[in-house]
């Protein structure tokens, strides 16, 4: 039954986010951390939760760095991205970076390239907040919207014409793409314990976050909530 | 069918290594690599093998690190836990360490308890090299065995008789514990990633490690090699 | 004036630990938090330490990660470096583990050895906490201290006895070592960042933890304060 | 005489790196392997030298990680970044990305800005390689330079132009940024182990990696050279 939620994909924004793999449950959070007893539990009772509740109450870390999950996101733009690189303690990742894509672009130029597949664009633009620098109001808008996305595409598409043009007389990939947004859509694959990934969720599913993020660890959270819900709840609770 | 290797036992001396869990696979490690490709495959070909084989001798490592494994050492002593606590990247470990196991033993302190399960006990003592000050030679034991066990058993027995004592003279657990010695047996949990797990190999599965370690290397290395042989093979020929 | 800071050393029960080597101040986070202006300040004023604070109240760890400290740990027990060792995010250690010790001892077989300084020996010896299987209360010692002291000495003298029979007998070093207690004295150089600092001063300095530990962490708190005291403040208010 | 290397800078294309702060030498690392006897060299000798020889061989890589160093770089592009953010064992870092300098242009919106100091603009435009479809070939320049500057030059223009269009109708600094091309220079301080470092220079100064990168690799490495000569030596040496 549990084993159905691998392959399980959630839509942010205009990308995706999918549940590739995972190992690991509260189970293996109350194993670990009664490795000392010889007893290995295969289902949970009442004791267990309290004891997970007592390690995150108590930052017991280590029990919950035995439960892993693979993320693989697309169509995310290297602004997502980077905050996932940033995330250093017990993730991993794999980036399917602008450099390959350039590779095959190259190979097929002669394609129609339909912009709004391959780069992010917003389907609201948000206002800037006056209070603070830096983040907008979830739900305001600006009110010229048609206006603002107009330029917004022009921009795309005149970075990308100037990308193949520079390909076009021979210069290298790796400089040419140089010119791109960072817009343009990038690949991911994320793995990061439970630990890792309840650190990532608390900071950023909260009102400072830029909600291109926070729509990312919402989704996050809801793909790995029926995998372990009391570890989640407890390490949530928990102020780290 | 490969599920079934969850569950694995190996033993290692008079303790024991378990695949308590894992996840990802060779064609794990193919997806990653390919990830700005949009392609998921699900059975490996002649072409996917380069791709790890490249991977490897070009140390790019990041695509190794989506296949986890979780591995439970039950019955081993406090020195070859020492060594996989100092493998820190990309591993996390659960120790049960001597503490808890002093509180059960206060509880129980009326039972007879067996040395030989408690204690590792070597089942041969190896001669002290002459060329290198800190090494044996596999194969080559003392020619008193019987008398050095006798000196082996005698002391295990005098720490364990001087630390129930303090427990029953009301000396807390925690300081009563500094007479025990370091071949009481503990149990661990270690999760490491595929990259970190083949670095623990190299570096203790050849002749300079101390045998007991490389006996666990051997076995941790038997019970991956189903997993994702041709990653490991990768890795190991990589000069890492 | 700070670089006098260098070699500082605290006594820590029997063994202590000195400030070996450092890197950065609250200035040094200050600047880093700042990267983006390209301002780099030389000296502290107000909005400095509001910038401080407002980082550790939103657990913007990364500015605390530039800031380095190496300290160099001896005479502390093996219960002690293990709490070390399990610092692993942010953390290196060498350790001078029994191995090589015992080699040196081997060479000089003869001599005398007096305990006191090779093996922990506790000044005062707590009793076992009723309410919390794991713990005991500082200040409250064992009334038969003499007797508890001599049944410790007398363990401590008869597994070294035993360690030494089994090297005269040509056992190597690393299996006859097994005999040897917890309490044997080892050193050890710890490098750190600032977060990974206050990380283990957070968890081993409060009631729960063994006092042995807890008296380092103290320790390890005052040497590094005049370094970067603005720092250290918001993070210890700080919930992580 | 070593001291005066803090704030050492060399230019790396249109932006630069320094080395802000660092700790440790080879002396260090000498200490470190030998700290199980206690003794603690101040100067070096040929033993010294032959130890650090030994411990890059055989990996043994823990003394090599309590020599740290900060490296800030200014006017770099993100693509120089991302490949630092990917070295995440042993290293920190903080980045003074687009956000926070979106805020500040937005304040001096008035000013007249100019493209270069702003954008990394390359003194020569590579050919792409036709053997590898992922390199540039150093010394092998479009012949069309003039128009290809020409092209890239108005397509930072009018990515720029774009995003002050977006500020002025009022969209968030979070999603106008969106267009800015990858061309943008960032600030970002770099903290990082020995090893960590080595390890970098050793991916990223060789044939198959981007000029951009290599040539930072290159500028790192002749900054830490004074500090720790043997060492690097050594670990260059290692295979890994």
């Amino acid at each position: 039954m549990i084993n159905q939620l691998k392959g399980t994909t959630i839509k942010v924004d205009d990308g995706q986010v999918t549940l590739t793999d995972y190992m690991g449950s509260d189970l293996s959070v109350v194993n670990a951390a009664r490795v000392s007893f010889g007893k290995h539990k295969s289902e949970m009772d009442d004791k267990d939760v309290k004891l997970i509740n007592y390690l995150g109450a108590h930052k017991h870390m280590s029990p919950f760095r035995h439960v892993i999950f693979t993320f693989t996101l697309e169509g995310v733009s290297e602004v997502v991205c980077r905050q996932l690189y940033k995330h250093q303690v017990g993730c991993a990742y794999t980036s399917g970076e602008f450099k390959e894509a350039a590779t095959t672009w190259n190979e097929i130029s002669g394609r129609y390239v339909k912009l709004e597949p391959e780069f992010h664009v917003p389907a609201n633009f948000r206002k800037q907040s006056k209070s603070n620098k830096q983040a907008s109001v979830e739900g305001e808008n600006v009110e010229t919207e048609d206006a603002v996305r107009a330029i917004y595409l022009d921009a795309m598409e005149h970075s990308f014409a100037a990308y193949k043009k520079l390909l076009d007389l021979g210069v290298c990939g790796e400089q040419a793409r140089m010119v791109m947004p960072l817009s343009f859509k990038n690949s991911l694959i994320w793995t990061a314990s439970l630990e890792a990934t309840i650190n990532f969720i608390k900071l950023r599913d909260h009102e400072g976050a830029q909600l291109e993020i926070r729509n990312l660890a919402r989704a996050i959270k809801k793909l790995i909530e029926p995998i372990c819900p009391h570890s989640i709840e407890a390490l949530l609770k928990s102020s780290k």
